[in-house]
């Protein structure tokens, strides 16, 4: 007997395609990416993006080269309504990129669409319909020529409001929506009628993007699709090929990627994938796995850590430990037959001095992305008595960050390599207060007064009496609260730069022998992120001796021995 | 010029394969799965599991149904060996499971890998040697002959060794141990040299298990690979093909899925991915899209919630909102378009009363793994002022957890599809009042006192004075927690058995005024989880309010109507 209700499903029909030649393709450009983090990953957040974040989306779009981004569905939606106007009237939009806004095919929401984009250099209005044999028999109660109609009236609207927007060069997006679920001869059918009316040409190509709106099989039959539509539909000259997949299966990578193979010329995705349900397809990873295989990806992700930070501001979710490419532990290695392999691979390209980079375990070089390889020794591997974080979590009562475990976990490694001792919970923690709560040169964080700032309302002012070099010192600062403002004097008037990149605290003890600690994981400019960990009974003064702590090991970095080492 | 330093990047090698088959096949029948959670799963995580986490893991395995599961590395882990004779010695392998234990090829490690097995009725001995191109030259040194040489050595010792374990069936898997990596011909002469050493038959078959150690290249090349060796390698009736795939370029399950496709008998993975870097291969997802296909998985997945505890418990890793199937935001619709689509999908198959899934959007029908689906009501959809959460945060100072605010955006649809009424944020905290905070009846919470409990030193003894249906009464529990002891005496004096699925508390307002807010999110027999809240400025007492909330609102659900309803 099945050991689930296998009765309620059917296997997706295979595409009668037996000459198809994408599996013999390998990818050898960039496709042509569109970022659709506005609109179709912002509709899928319990609490979507504001204006805010929605702008430091787009600029971090803009930066990483983007030159097609899906602004919105302004007719659907004021905000974006809103925010479309504003990035045309603010002169946001950079010459060569193109903004995008979606619209269904009625009268109504074409006409508001066009109103949106007046201005705007070059636009691509993006209109759906939907044409899933599903959808038109529950969702529309139609048949084919009237599912076909809307999209080709649709068509019409569009092109009779181009005379409205004179400055603005239009581009059309057609998508037969829930594509996966359609007839491909039903496809082929409505998209050749919207080009009837539309009359794209070779040098002004219209986009027909066909959507895994759901994806509903193994991604080759995604791939036969795509190579039978580029096979079958007439003028290919006339229009770019562009794949929308989601990731329903845990296939979307793959489905574009074999997409892509399949003759596709454009992919619409989103920053980690974040989108409906389980999200749309990820830009960053499919763009890295071509950069892997010394294909240019067109896009620069030289900060991943920054890219992940500003994404899971702006959506509000994060970006898993596991994550291809940005997650915490996807450059870490835990077993001693992979740290001794990887050791040897980094020794090896040293000695061979070969551009070409080989390195076991290590499908990529971190530092491409702005990140460091870690080696995480487990105190356990030896004692079997539990790992660095639970021995100091237990005994100690601190709860360490991840990165900040992973972090601390190269101190513990310098410290066993040395002495090849077996780790007590009483070593590691005579570790961590070396390393960081007693990261006190030279910049010794004594005392602080607060002020309400006199010019601006939200602004306090902070004086801080600190030790330089063992001398007093008295410095002013700025700042929404008490780290900004440290971090402000820090800054202006002893020269160092350090940006808060994360912060967390937590209390040790109870009643009257509380303790807060904090934890703030710091940037200097042009380095690699590090921690800084302060501990007080006063909340304030735990999280200025933390930024102290930061400073100080990065001055020990800098000069090239860690504090510890000392 | 290209956007990053693609001169250090080569593209893999194309397999010559013009005549392959697998793109035409379909799945008709799951592989036979294998469980590495408790090996290469374990040996990825910051903390590994210790006993107690890895029988919680090793029994849910052996629940869902696996047949084979690698238990440990029990040469290189004393932790791991314990746990193997524990295994044996209690009983605790089912007839029908077969325990899979790993070693490298050296004579030593064999010997004591011989030892941790003594006992069982069957168990598969999985030796390996890292054969690929990049391992020979960098990490060992050795040529091909070398490096062949080890895996026919180490199979020797194997097959010497079988005579010490007379009550045991072994049966040996061998990997060319990254074989992504490996030139194919040499794969096959080190896989056959095995072979030639094992005399596996049809009918006693061994297992080559060929893994993605690191994924390198497209899924559609791993498939090639596949099909090559199935197609090249001799004896093909005498060995089980198994797959072992990893994640690092996002496309794990596609590879596993071609693979089988290109003619595996077998695949190696963890529950929901978990493993070394980007994690080995989510059995889950590959085995739930097989069911979407109407192809029996072969594993019982009815309540993925509770597999999702599982794993998170055991792992410390969390399993993200956009995980296939297993996230909290996958069975959610957000766009009024696709709730509404949805909802004439709901319509139709209740009309046509017809066994077949087919739901716009949802691939799945929740149902069976024991979800639900859920339409999201933002409420800034209308009034542009930003969601639920974001309103009851900013002016109630709540921060519900992200299932509380899928749950009560239910109660808010409720609301405005009663009334059609725009919602301000004072609406939305009257409806969280009386649905959560003011649900005290059949059941109220009074006061409580809790003393040790003289017969066990962890444990304390409760007694609670609750009014049930107006009357007042003493209940009495026992429990590490008040929590737990509350439950307890619910369950035995008034037969109303709860379970705490989760819990969260945080703090609202400041100094004398401070009041904790407690979410526990719990579990009826055979309902779904659902949440109570509770509000009270001794934090104990605020979680004691929280379960009687929750106990309140399943019993007013099991009535067939919302608290709020009333």
């Amino acid at each position: 007997m099945p050991t689930m209700p296998i009765e309620k499903y059917r296997a997706f029909q295979q595409i009668d395609l037996p000459n198809r030649t994408w599996p013999s393709k390998t990818i050898t450009k960039a496709p042509l990416w569109c970022s659709v983090d506005l609109r179709d990953g912002n509709q899928a957040l319990i609490e979507p993006m504001g204006h805010e974040r929605k702008l430091r989306m787009f600029r971090a779009l803009v930066a990483m080269g983007f030159k097609e981004i899906e602004v919105g569905f302004p007719s659907a939606s004021q905000t974006d309504f809103d925010f479309t106007r504003f990035l045309i009237e603010e002169g946001e939009i950079p010459d060569g990129v193109t903004i995008q806004v979606l619209t269904q095919a009625r009268e109504e929401l074409i006409t508001r669409t066009f109103e949106s984009i007046k201005g705007a250099k070059r636009a691509v209005v993006h209109l759906y319909n939907s044409t899933s044999t599903l959808q038109r028999r529950v969702v529309f109660g139609l048949d084919r020529e009237g599912i076909k109609d809307i999209a080709v009236q649709g068509t019409k609207v569009v092109k009779r409001l181009v005379s409205t927007v004179p400055e603005t060069e239009i581009v059309l997006e057609y998508s037969p929506e829930s594509f996966t679920g359609t007839e491909l001869d039903f496809a082929k059918d409505v998209c050749e009628a919207v080009m009837d009316v539309w009359q794209p040409t070779a040098s002004k190509p219209m986009i027909i993007n066909l959507p895994a709106t759901v994806e509903m099989a193994t991604p080759n039959i995604y791939a036969d699709q795509i190579e039978w539509f580029a096979r079958n539909v007439k003028w290919r000259e006339r229009y770019l090929l562009s794949l929308h997949p989601h990731n329903d299966r845990g296939t979307g990578v793959a489905a574009a990627e074999l997409g892509v193979m399949a003759g596709a010329d454009r992919v619409e995705g989103t920053l980690f994938g974040n989108g409906e349900r389980t999200g749309n397809v990820d830009v960053v990873n499919l763009a890295l796995n071509m950069f892997t295989q010394g294909v240019d990806p067109e896009l620069v992700i030289d900060d991943i850590d920054e890219l992940r930070r500003t994404a899971e501001y702006c959506n509000q979710l994060p970006v898993h430990p596991r994550h291809p490419y940005a997650g915490d532990l996807v450059f870490t290695a835990f077993s001693g037959s992979h740290q001794d392999a990887i050791k040897k691979g980094f020794a090896a390209r040293r000695s061979q001095n070969d551009v070409v980079w080989e390195v076991p375990y290590l499908p990529i070089d971190p530092e491409d992305l702005g990140r460091s390889y870690e080696a995480v020794i487990r105190v356990n591997s030896q004692s079997g008595k539990g790992g660095v974080a639970y021995l100091l979590e237990e005994d100690y009562g601190l709860h360490l960050p991840r990165k900040l475990q992973i972090e601390f976990s190269r101190v513990v490694q310098n410290f066993t390599d040395t002495t090849g001792k077996e780790v007590s919970a009483k070593d590691l923690f005579d570790m961590f207060r070396k390393e960081y709560l007693e990261a006190r040169y030279p910049l010794e964080f004594v005392d602080h007064v607060t002020l309400p700032d006199s010019h601006a309302t939200e602004k306090r002012t902070m004086t801080s009496h600190v030790k330089l070099y063992g001398s007093s010192k008295e410095v002013h600062g700025h700042g929404t609260g008490p780290i900004d403002a440290f971090c402000d004097s820090l800054a202006k008037e002893l020269g160092i730069a350090l940006e808060v990149v994360d912060y967390s605290q937590h209390a040790v003890g109870k009643g009257a022998d509380a303790e807060a600690v904090t934890y703030v994981e710091m940037k200097g400019s042009g380095t690699a992120t590090l921690f800084g960990v302060g501990r007080d009974r006063n909340v304030t003064v735990a999280s200025l001796k933390a930024v102290a702590s930061a400073a100080n090991r990065l001055h020990a970095q800098a000069a090239g021995a860690s504090v510890a080492a000392k």
